[in-house]
């Protein structure tokens, strides 16, 4: 098996040197991943200006392509460029920090395996929902069993994994979940600064306010210790307001 | 009513000049838009550094506020901190350039007005199909119908309507089509050339590849010269998927 790895904290963080270790038990791994960190990118991708691709090294190993750009152009450099044939899988993370409900827009991780989707290759994302990760170990098992379920059953074309594990040794996992999309979303507000040169300036600050109490939603998963699977797709339209509109009567036609 | 107006190009482009001239026969404008051109940045918010915030002026006279961030960064300061009170709408454009099918995934416009519709308020996108565009107007107009239609008829919390008018005088268009998410796609390359000082380096570059024939797709609509609009929304969970997922025998539970 041919495996494409990504990520958002960049090429030189712990979680996708933990991913790589995991999945080179079950095929073979190549990376193509940010030089610098892409936290919160979503799905950007670089046009007005060239990229760049390098040769990163790890303890004097090579490591895999770190090109300057950001999650979804490596991954859309992978699969256009550097590898010769699309991968079987891409696997994006493991991200610093859960991507669950309305993070999932703005999310770098979820950005490269949506990438994928777009380009017909199966594609998951791993994170795990601590800023400071102290357990890198189940979240990459779990990566692994995954990629194993979706070779074996398949996936759509156009749909993509994402995969949220609580910071937590494999004893205190409670299990694993399907879950869908949390409605929870920000209470953010932008506290106001002076600098030194007596100019404002803004932080976004604020917290994820929980709106769903049911384990079958991502965010409600985690809290209560579950790995949580939902499976996403990028065909947003929303088929429920387009039939009420048809009473809009704002259709013509000459 | 009270109108919050944003875009990708920034706040110094044709474009939004055209959108805000149009919005103030039916509302109060505010505008709050990027400093800098922000084409292709997805939903990316700005978290790792503060923002600022600059009145701009045009023709001698204020304008709306400039934020040193993307679209969605835009959006939210300007309902979360500029404005006292949420708008009752924002409307995001007219861009330069359509945002149909796939590019909805990588549009700063249509993020703009998601980030509103994340945010409770409803929220409309206005783009026109071409890159140097010749005809705002009839988009203005068109940006002007329909926020008087969600006026009249209400969007549901966490839909936005993503509009595309093709570059053409009013006599030339065709009609006004409700549409859905078209599934073409780039067949998009690197470009790979060498700089001055003999380094590789790569230029995305590509077209949109169609699949869909009924002009009940946004991208097949404006080909015909319809005026498109396609509500979305960004509940991404494949319910389809989800339930089919059942059968993989991934859940666990201690």
């Amino acid at each position: 098996m041919r495996i494409l790895v990504s990520n958002d904290d960049g090429i030189h963080s712990k979680g996708i040197y933990e991913l790589v270790k995991a999945l080179k038990e079950i095929g073979e791994v190549t990376v193509v991943a940010p030089l610098t960190e892409q936290s919160a990118v979503g799905h950007a991708i670089t046009m007005k200006i060239p990229l760049r691709v390098t040769e990163y090294y790890k303890n004097g190993e090579f490591f895999g392509y770190a090109v300057d750009g950001t999650p979804a152009d490596c991954v859309k450099m992978g699969i256009r460029n550097i590898m010769k044939t699309p991968p079987d899988i891409v696997v994006s993370g493991i991200n610093h920090g859960s991507n669950t409900a309305i993070n999932i827009i703005y999310s770098g991780t979820v950005s490269a395996a949506r990438e994928a989707a777009i380009l017909d290759v199966p594609a998951i994302a791993v994170s795990v929902a601590a800023h400071r990760v102290e357990n890198f170990s189940y979240a990459a098992e779990t990566a692994v069993l995954t990629v194993q379920k979706v070779c074996k059953y398949g996936l759509e074309n156009g749909t993509l994994l994402n995969i949220n594990v609580p910071d937590l040794p494999k004893e205190k996992i409670q299990g694993i979940k399907l879950t869908k999309q949390s409605k929870a979303k920000w209470d953010d507000i932008y506290e106001k600064r002076v600098d030194p040169y007596g100019n404002d300036y803004y932080w976004l600050k604020g917290n994820l306010v929980e709106v769903d109490e049911s384990e079958d939603y991502d965010q409600t998963a985690i809290k209560k210790n579950f790995v949580s699977i939902t499976p996403i797709h990028f065909d947003l339209t929303d088929y429920k307001t387009f039939l009420k509109m048809k009473e809009w009567n704002i259709e013509t036609n000459r």
